[in-house]
């Protein structure tokens, strides 16, 4: 770059009004090589940022309905109607990270079966990037397109990626995951009302999570062994940000690691795995979320059970950052070959 | 009983300074067949109970270091100081329902191992009752010594105790638990420490838990299939009151329940099971800890994952009443012949 | 009563699906002297009200459209629906407690300029009696129609009262009260989600809350130096149940009592006037909402600063209890003659 | 500057295991013209910064006893402690900020009545400049040592200063503060554990809290109307970080603002006075602490009560960081000639 500022490319946030896109918002605000052009919302149209979000008045912009010209588009609408903006954008040639579930899945019969519609461009889906970094690095910096992942899926894989890739886990595999309320979005719900979640923990989504897909897509893909049989059960707890799972499964017979130093090559085998990438960090405690809140880091502790010879791996991130906002930015870093840490360097907010 | 009003036992708490010693005294209170004769503290000796907890000011007794005469004795006290509070009651023939794991395991190997001394009285281990009423009642009935189970093992072993006795899973058995804060105790702990609790979840015990010990014991006694394979993690997570655990294994390839009904199935299994249990509610929805506030009462609901065939089995409660005080009432009423529910059937605080 | 059993009188609860209706619900299903025959709702009609709230499952109760013929009826709903519900029940000679805002104020044109419409019956008005038993133990004894207090009013009164009686705050009068986001009911709200009310806290209502009026109507009746200078400002805190009233005035020049042991004094003087009310305790340290969580207790401390010649006092209580439902069923008591505490000597729930 | 980059200077943090210790060195790691050259602590010694604090973990420093030599040395130790430290640094030239009290109030009496203890360098005290950058801009740029405001102070002189130089208001002046709990720092208390402040609201202090003396002095300065009567009383609410102060005052009469746009006038000259302070905003709406979460930003909302003549003030900031953390560093970077806003223009982390 040769001492000279790098030129700001231009970017719109479709659907700012929520909490993905504020989030966005809030961090696109301080990136030194992009300029907020445009932001659209589903409401609110004709106010500025700073009436419906009083932490963003320093952002002087209006919200539109239509968004303007522009490098790259952050979308963050809610599925199903993803897809409707994010195609046109498409045909124009527009670069887009999608927020939304739209572009994950490969296989349109499992959108089909999971969100119960067609999917309205099933030929995207197969050019569409699954933008977790850490996995895919190299066809994100040439997409035009990066389905960037869940909050869930993201703590998930990034904990299970490097056993499942070295077959030293043979399943079942169980991932309980605990997750504060803002994933659940700005929009009004008895789940997400105060005195109702507050005081409380609760399993939800028993019957099949619609992050399932993602996390089997990606962790099969990884596996030596078939197909894993997979079991992801979300909790909702009395937090705004911040997700931790917890994954078990039991350590392949007769595979290294062997039980007497299991623990310590498993952790040195997830930290090599993870060398070149700056936003997970593996640890040798137990993380804690409030280890991540604000920050795009992901902390993951492979441990050993070894009375029963079972993989214990917990991560944590902050669901709207690494889990949502913080990593689209990311991903748009690896697209524009800006360095991938660009305006996402932010220590945790701690206590 | 004939119209007569009963006559009241004396009881005495000792460590009523902590908050199952408080929970313990809030309860007694409004008991009608209780009187509390005597209470005593490990700090706090010689100041009213109302000075130490306003919302005991109507227990109108004075912390003291000896406990006096009475019919039966609530002990408090951490594991250790426990034995050695209770040994000398033993001898003089009280009625003692211990809260602590002093009394829990039977094997006294077992409790150095996890305990890390020799356990002082392993004579009396064998005469001991582990107060699990559902699975207990009738040595309850006839006990001398009742040892009041850990939060997290009530929780677990409800939750798992039908299937494993009915042989329908074959483990490896993960239980994943969440709880409330106030299960650490009111002793001062960076741990406990609300900026550090406060928007947060952490796992602990990674390196195995001490209620491990106690739901392998309960849960192999009922095993057909031999002992059991089983991985326990808490955590903890920022409320105050309530446990969760969410408790998975796979089901057993060729038995009953099949696939298709399975989950009808086994719901059935589990309300015969509990038929007779006034504390154990199976319901047919995921229950939230904040149904159980302030209650005895623990919800339990086994679902079936049936795409991979597992079992999974949500049970939450209060972790301060049907996890310790209100158990241990649960059980003196049994050891009395007081109706079961006498005094505890508070329904929850909601919201 | 000579022995006998006291008979059970028959009570309905309309609007159960909100906050307030399911607290009754929840205290009088445990309440000596009643039966709940029949409870209705604007939604969730033909539901038991255990499918609603799983905390009520004993409840074996259908939520209905109308109210079966009972003594006395607890009417929960929103203020101007409470009201065209009451009015038809005061022509059946049916007894009513009120616990919207539709009956508290005796003057129509009061209510209009705060509620912004006119009285649909201002006859009833003057009949209505405000039910603080702390102020009006007789009239509420014999009257058909109770209007129950609002929360912040009943903690600013009590907390008031006494110094007002006694003439010696000359005023102004600022009312500063924190309350917990359960007072905003269980309809969905912006303001009440959990993502934008937890860790945070916010001041409302600057423009003049609903509430003001009651207060300065109950404490100018008692004030012997004429209408009183109030203001009066609520904020949310993220806490589901509780409420605290902080209250400051400048006490008057030349009334005793003298500064040197002024706040002795008004203490005296404070626990004299609540000397027969058993839900409310004057103490001598600084009350937390903590010590009253789910009793019917309003805990008030009268202190003062010297440097200033000031007057503070902080009243607390639980909103939903002594604030809403608790105190209704107090009404309930004594205009039925039963013990005034009965249902609801419940301790609070610690921690 | 010409094009070059401006050279860091070094500092040294005292105590970073406290929160404002810690907090100063997550916001210094990414400050542009700071290095972070040494860090003590009272315990942890010999210990990475990123063993006690792993959001710090990117900070390669080892915890020392002795501070190395710098540029300017924020002293983070509690009072009595930090004047202990602070004075050897004073006679060896080095510019210091301090976030304790010892270097607050101007009057050695003040200080010993209040923190019941003779100062031990009453000659420091006139040179130390009070580091409110609002008031006092001027000469922090020329001071050794800066006296960094408590937490409460910043809110309360924020909130009042505009009102009382302009003579508007005539007192008394009640000012009702709501602070999270992280205020209480991370040293071990009931008081700061979770299962006691959680769903609690407390007030304390009520004999006189030492932050009083610092607001007493600060507007006392301002004041044409000679000594204000104030009262302060603090609360704790349960949230980590946060802090809104709740400020009354009666209008004087005859004195513009009149009634009819005085809450206009009033907002008017409020956004005058703070016209250049970056770290001020004066809103028309009610603010709440989440809109300032980890910035730097406090936020004044000044209201008039029609009815009573009464002013009303919120101000909310996050009390470490404009609090305490945030405000040591604009107090430096004014010292230094940086720009106000260097390293410390975070946006609020929302929701």
């Amino acid at each position: 770059m040769g001492g000279l500022p790098m030129a700001r490319i231009r970017v719109a946030i479709i659907n700012v009004t929520g909490y993905v896109g504020a989030d966005l918002a809030r961090i696109l605000v301080r990136h030194p090589n992009v300029e907020i052009r445009s932001v659209t919302g589903r409401s609110e149209v004709g106010k500025k940022v700073g009436e419906v979000f009083p932490h963003l008045s320093q952002l002087d912009l209006t919200i539109e309905s239509e968004t303007a010209d522009v490098d790259l588009v952050f979308c963050a609408l809610p599925h199903k109607a993803s897809a409707e903006a994010v195609i046109p954008l498409l045909k124009k040639g527009v670069r887009v990270v999608d927020t939304s579930a739209d572009f994950r899945l490969k296989d349109p019969q499992e959108y089909q079966h999971w969100y119960e519609y067609a999917h309205p461009a099933p030929d995207a889906l197969s050019r569409a990037v699954y933008g977790l970094p850490e996995l895919h690095h190299e066809e994100i910096r040439n997409a035009q397109l990066v389905a960037n992942p869940g909050c869930y899926p993201t703590s998930a894989i990034l904990a299970l990626a490097p056993a499942v890739k070295a077959g030293i886990v043979e399943g079942p595999i169980i991932v309980d995951a605990k997750s504060g309320v803002s994933g659940s979005g700005r929009t009004l719900n008895l789940a997400s009302h105060f005195s109702e979640v507050n005081e409380n923990v609760a399993a939800y989504g028993l019957k099949g999570h619609r992050h399932l897909p993602e996390i089997s897509q990606e962790l099969n893909a990884l596996s030596k062994l078939g197909p894993l049989s997979l079991t992801f059960l979300p909790h909702l707890i009395p937090m705004t940000r911040g997700m931790l799972s917890s994954c078990y499964s039991r350590l392949n017979t007769g595979v290294t690691p062997r039980a007497e130093n299991a623990e310590a090559e498993i952790r040195a085998m997830y930290k090599a795995f993870y060398a070149k990438s700056p936003f997970v960090q593996v640890v040798d405690y137990p993380p804690q979320t409030k280890y991540t809140l604000g920050s795009n880091m992901c902390l993951v502790h492979p441990a050993v059970d070894q009375r029963t010879g079972t993989l214990i791996v917990i991560s944590c991130l902050d669901n709207l950052v690494k889990g949502a906002a913080g990593q689209a930015i990311q991903n748009m870093n690896i697209m524009m070959g800006f360095p991938e840490a660009s305006g996402i360097d932010m220590l945790p907010l701690y206590p």
